[in-house]
């Protein structure tokens, strides 16, 4: 007997027959033996149709005291789910049991619509637990210390899960979605995708945090930070496959640097359009100059991805970086408005229509020539390269956007991943 | 400066277009100096749509744990509600907070569904309204000893509003619907029908309970043992008419039985179709029989309204009595199959065509022929009365429903209701 958490998805529980499919599963688990604590999200469409009704009533969110309330409306769409999630485990013949975040309770700090979880009582859950009761938690949902309702902030759901499953202890902590696993790149964009059938935690959370939409990033942290054992798989298998089966399923995310994985030198491909590229032009090379540029961004409150300056040239040098596509326009105008005049830089141009591509593998700690193979295929494909930027266990370029399915494609073949090649976790399992 | 409770219902709520508009009208009361708690309902149809879900994933609803779980789902359109008037408030530029049932708390039993209030502890709303801040509150929704969330039944957020209003000892609870105030009748039946100025705690109580239903019972009986001062009025009135206009429209439900009140002998009729006759004949006329009957249809948790029982001939009598007309077969199945064998009535015979048609009137209590004056209208008509109810301030009489409305106009006529004739509490007002 293990204590198993289970979390499903919008489009899990997107209707209410896919409810009651959830309260199989669910039971199914139960019956051979687990104790199950059950994470839903919202309904798939409701966070968004409550907030669309909020931004009727209220354009601006600004204040806190706005944020408070869009809180207090965003996470009814959770405690939906529990109720009727907890409804359809009893009509399977179930004892189940739903709880609200402030009932748990889940305490966070109060930064409204992106609250952090500060601790979680296990007592009342584990006290269902032992008296037979499957216990469905919301996600999304915590309580300030002042009695106040908060959330998490979108993909909220994973973290809460994952916390649970933290607090609790549990064996396992599996992520049921509407994909049947963590893949070595976006099936959409090369067909010869495979499924991993294990990742390490450290390149589960480069992919994430490079575009991969599988796990909430946060979630990633937490389960490295409490070594949770993490599993994403499917919810639209049949549900009366066999617990055996199913706890086989997915992707395994762990914390074991095995030799089996030591062996795949680079696990997937990630990739992001969500990028811009802006370049300040003809900066005097002097010290300081970079924290005069960056601090202005930051104190705007905009994120900046990859830097990179140019050597410089007559006491001059271009400085350039990464935001979110989102704020292309206000870094801009920011950068002409307050940057070049306070620089002395001779321009400020930009060019929305790049995208960031990464190759991540644990094995390149160990393997040389890993960063020097992925520009050789790029180049053979008359990509150019705009950036890079490196790490432990991931090297990315920036490059024009329309070449981003070509350079996908040539780096998942370059790299030995499609599933025509045995996979080299497979060829151990 | 007065401490003001609004009460809007979901009509009122029903977009957020209205939503803009309650916050209007409330900040207009609170920029007149007034300390204000605004209890919403969930938007029109939100109730229903979560319900409905429920239904989806679990027909049958009988346990208490399955009730919990109902009351979970259900007090969420509150939630929206509460947040999407502060949001509304707050882009009014007033001060506002939202708080749930549980934040408040307002205490109550643990009879999910259908839970009474047991307290409201006024501390945290007393605080923000000396802070200056409108305060938001769910009606319909509360919290038991454990921390479960509890919902009050339908039309529950009058009460809600009563009982904050009570605990706050507010000056006076305004209670905003989709009517102008009480009538003398529907007048959708009798287009003469009159809006009363005031009525006193004990008329509106009947006639709430007689099937008008401007205002849900409980809230009514709330009112009287609290003698919370109560005003029914339109939300669908511009909302800048002056606060001294708004403050005067609508009924008043009064405890004060001034000589005023005391004119007017009959202040309105009521009816309701929602009723069924049964009838066990040739019952043995024995001690114990009427209990019998009774007892086997309470049992089955039917709710009788009218009793008569027929003057008894050779130790046989006749029984009567009506129900809701939801219970009709199930009443009829039940004396057939227990109560015919057990008794050895000679047969049990039912009508579901009948309704009910009641005078009622403080004024009754003072003055004699008032039930004469009713039975000779009725029989000018040609309506054949099948059976009388009474009490100290109404009369009630049961009829072949397809003489209802002609019932209801010849009554309101003869009882010089009519908006033709001047009304007492207006001549005075």
């Amino acid at each position: 007997m293990a204590l198993i958490v289970h979390k499903y998805g919008g489009t899990s529980m997107g209707s209410t027959e896919r409810i009651r499919n959830v309260a199989k599963r669910v039971a199914k688990w139960a019956r051979a033996g687990h104790q199950m604590v059950v994470v839903p999200s919202a309904m798939s469409g409701e966070t968004n149709r409550l907030l669309g009704l909020a931004k009727e009533v209220s354009p601006a969110k600004q204040t806190p005291e706005m944020l408070r309330e869009l809180d207090m409306i965003a996470c009814t769409g959770e405690q939906v789910s529990v109720g009727l999630l907890s409804l359809a485990l009893q009509a399977e013949g179930m004892q189940a049991v739903s709880y609200n975040g402030w009932q748990v309770p889940v305490k966070t700090d109060s930064a409204y619509t992106k609250a952090r979880i500060e601790s979680i009582d296990d007592a009342k859950v584990r006290a269902d637990l032992a008296a037979g009761k499957v216990v469905v938690i919301t996600g999304f949902q915590g309580v300030d210390e002042g009695g106040n309702v908060t959330t998490l902030g979108r993909g909220g759901s994973d973290t809460s899960a994952v916390a649970i499953a933290a607090a609790m202890k549990a064996d396992e902590c599996l992520i049921f979605t509407d994909v049947d696993g963590v893949y070595t790149t976006d099936p959409r964009i090369v067909p010869e995708a495979r499924r991993l059938h294990t990742i390490s935690f450290e390149e589960m959370l480069e992919m994430a945090s490079l575009g991969s939409k599988v796990l909430q990033i946060r979630s990633v942290e937490f389960a490295g930070k409490y070594r949770v054992p993490l599993r994403v798989l499917s919810s639209f298998t049949p549900w009366d496959i066999s617990v055996e089966e199913e706890a086989k399923s997915g992707t395994l995310i762990t914390f074991e640097e095995d030799e089996k994985m030591e062996q795949a030198v680079v696990s997937g491909i990630a990739f992001s359009r969500d990028e811009a590229k802006v370049t300040v032009t003809g900066v005097p090379d002097k010290p300081g100059v970079a924290s005069l540029i960056l601090g202005a961004v930051a104190d705007a409150n905009i994120e900046v991805d990859v830097i990179i300056q140019n050597v410089s040239q007559n006491g001059k040098t271009d400085f350039s970086f990464t935001v979110n596509r989102n704020d292309y326009q206000r870094t801009l105008d920011l950068l002409r408005t307050q940057v070049q005049p306070a620089t002395g830089a001779s321009d400020v141009v930009g060019d929305p229509k790049i995208c960031k591509v990464s190759i991540v593998g644990i094995g390149m700690r160990s393997h040389v020539g890993v960063a020097s193979k992925m520009f050789r295929s790029l180049s053979e494909e008359g990509i150019n390269i705009q950036m890079i930027s490196t790490s432990e266990i991931k090297t990315s370029v920036v490059i024009a956007e329309k070449y981003m399915e070509l350079a996908v494609r040539a780096l998942h073949k370059a790299f030995d991943l499609d599933a025509s090649i045995p996979a080299i976790d497979e060829a151990k399992a």
